[in-house]
């Protein structure tokens, strides 16, 4: 893409209201734009990020064996009535009312309208296990939105929803995201770490947040050292209730809590090993069991002809909020630092002198070579300064930089930078090329 | 996919509201389910021939040069009343009040928006021009939904929104998306004929609606024959605005107009090369000057420095309804009939005999090399009669069938069926795996 003809508006200085650092880098380096409190448009750069990380927690739903669908933002009361929390859901519900005095909602989760599609379309215990997903945008009318896309009213989240005939089935639906989560963030360059969450009046071990180490995150975090050193799940056979029962075992055995959920026995029981540090909750996945199937009749025909109730969980990870925490976790006092995985665009390509011949041709040339290797490119072909031209690259944190000048041609190279270092080198473009396709 | 792990809900009957084929068929093909009224969940089949839609509608945007964004559902009435529009316009928006008593609507289209953003990002005449388009769920609120997704109440639209320094400019904008819809919906399988709409209080000839012929469409529309030959638009530069109206005048100089624009003497001057046919609208281009940038105060620094209020024009097409109107333009009475683009699936594999080992292994090893050649593959892996297999693939409308029995185990065949022309062969499993492939 040529930043020409491209919408990328910059910032110099955040609003005063953006108190967190990626609040106010998305601010700056154009990713987004507020446009009433908590609800923000999406400027292209921003929107690629966003679209990426929605790929690739996609695809790592799909893996895990969920099937996609997609609920609508408006819902019905009458839907929320038979669950019995229309009623109990507090004021970050958005009610509204349409042209017939009909009541209507903006979704803030969808456990009401799976349950009633999933009731309409199962029939019996061969319908079964199932789960589904959809990554749609919700609502939650906050009282007091703040820290950017982390905490807006308006966010896009993917939520999922398995339906097994029984306990032990739902463990193994919930094992399966457990470590489709585990496989997505990681994807994304985060260290994400479960940690056991309050599951609310079923009881049981089956709740965990996931939150992402992030220097400038939102709490505290405690955690055994373990954690640093583990690595991504391994390809696992998301079919084997057993094995994936194992990798779960292993990734919750070492310690690690938030500020809420501390244990002291355990973490005198760490010694030296304990670690402290900040994060930013990214998912949480869930078990109910049987609380809205029953409460909404949703039943199937057992295999011995009665009819079942079956167990549920809801599992959620926050899109848009990724955005913001990926930034918390990857930046420094230039700009972002985009892993490769979520990046906008894997090159940053400057003209430093658009009105030098040799330098516009041998940056066209580069430009196109690149796009006919399928290599996404940001290409600064502006009638700027250089320094403003580097400046920008650094704040919007394309991984790659290759600087094309005046000098640089009369010798043959082109600089390349990987932002994440800073290490520069001079090379070929043909060598350059080479690297950035890696 | 296989059908054992899907959701695929079927229905014998329609339900006695839907009156239109493409509504009776998404509901008995599983496509949707109605939530509310005029408010669809897309089930996982409808859900993959509306992102193979939206593919092609982004594809075909970037093309033209479009920039994308994403802008918020929720939006605030303060917006509106910058234009005036908030108070003028009907029933159908949805007007909400948040927690704080502000008074916010559920988007029905995005011109206050998207001028309020570049307001804010373009200072100058080198910030233009540009085109934006979103793809965003909107809302409005028809007193009497109906027709399924076809004049639904929350449904997906691509819209664009143009900014120019002058009218020419603004022409070269109007005429890139003139083409860009073309090259679109001639990618979908579907004849659109442009045809003139109202510009509303602003006069000019800059107003299009692209029509789809469907036998069992909306509104009646009658054109020159010469349009049943016409070609999509081939390859063009769309940055040369001659060439590109030179292309917009080769299709807009033979006579075609809805019910309500007939022209007696065009029709007279056609004769007998008149045709007429039903249609159902999918597009709808727009110019409407400097409307919303004298309204809302956008201006930009002209090249000689006076301020200037960019021309803008907007550009529909309408994603969701796309799904319908495909149905409408290709079905027949076992079923829908996809266009290989937009096909939720490229084949669908029948194993006959699901309790004979030999069928399934032929089965799963052929579903197994679809997958390894990147062919999308619907598996029907269901212990049911071979009837209903049969009966539900050509329902769901997957271009190509292939059906392996025990019969052609021993032969060594299988039988391979195109869903468009019934036509079936015999052949090894080989040679179908090349067919498919195309």
């Amino acid at each position: 893409m040529r930043l020409s003809r491209y919408l990328l508006p910059l910032m110099k200085e955040s609003p005063a209201d953006a108190q967190i650092v990626s609040h106010k880098l998305m601010l700056r380096a154009g990713l987004v734009r507020q446009t009433a409190a908590g609800i923000y448009a999406w400027l292209p750069l921003g929107l690629k990020v966003l679209r990426n990380i929605e790929r690739i927690v996609r695809e790592e739903q799909d893996r895990s064996g969920a099937v996609e669908i997609l609920m609508p933002t408006m819902q019905s009361a009458e839907l929320w009535r038979q669950s019995g929390r229309y009623d109990a859901y507090g004021p970050e519900m958005l009610r509204i009312t349409d042209r017939h005095d009909r009541e209507m909602l903006f979704g803030p989760t969808n456990e009401e309208m799976v349950t009633s599609l999933f009731r309409d379309a199962a029939r019996s215990y061969r319908d079964l296990p199932r789960t589904l997903y959809h990554i749609q945008w919700k609502f939650r009318d906050e009282v007091r939105p703040r820290f950017g896309v982390m905490r807006g009213r308006e966010f896009l989240m993917k939520d999922a929803y398995s339906f097994d005939m029984d306990e032990a089935g739902a463990r193994h639906s919930y094992n399966r995201m457990f470590v489709a989560y585990l496989r997505t963030f990681a994807r994304m360059g985060l260290r994400a770490i479960p940690m056991q969450a309050d599951t609310g009046p079923i009881g049981g071990d089956l709740s965990h947040e996931f939150i992402v180490l992030a220097p400038t995150g939102e709490s505290d975090v405690f955690y055994h050292a373990n954690w640093d050193a583990s690595a991504e799940p391994a390809e696992v056979d998301f079919d084997d209730a057993a094995a994936l029962q194992g990798v779960v075992d292993g990734y919750t055995q070492d310690y690690a809590a938030t500020d809420e959920k501390r244990d002291e026995a355990r973490e005198a029981a760490a010694g030296n090993a304990l670690r402290q540090s900040r994060g930013v909750e990214v998912g949480h996945i869930f078990y109910f069991g049987t609380k809205y199937s029953a409460s909404m009749g949703l039943a199937v025909q057992g295999t011995d002809g009665t009819r079942v109730n079956p167990h549920m969980g809801s599992y959620g990870i926050g899109v848009s909020r990724l955005v913001g925490a990926i930034i918390e976790a990857s930046h420094d006092d230039r700009g972002i630092i985009w892993p490769d995985a979520v990046a906008p665009y894997a090159v940053g390509l400057i003209n430093m002198r658009v009105d030098d011949a040799g330098c516009t041709a041998a940056a066209d040339d580069l430009y196109a070579r690149l796009q006919a290797a399928g290599i996404e490119t940001l290409y600064d072909d502006r009638d700027e300064r250089g320094g403003a031209k580097f400046a920008t690259m650094d704040l919007v944190g394309v991984p790659w930089q290759i600087v094309i000048g005046p000098k640089g041609i009369e010798k043959g190279v082109v600089e390349l930078k990987r932002r994440a270092t800073g290490e520069k080198v001079e090379l070929s473009a043909d060598d350059a090329l080479a690297r950035v396709r890696g």
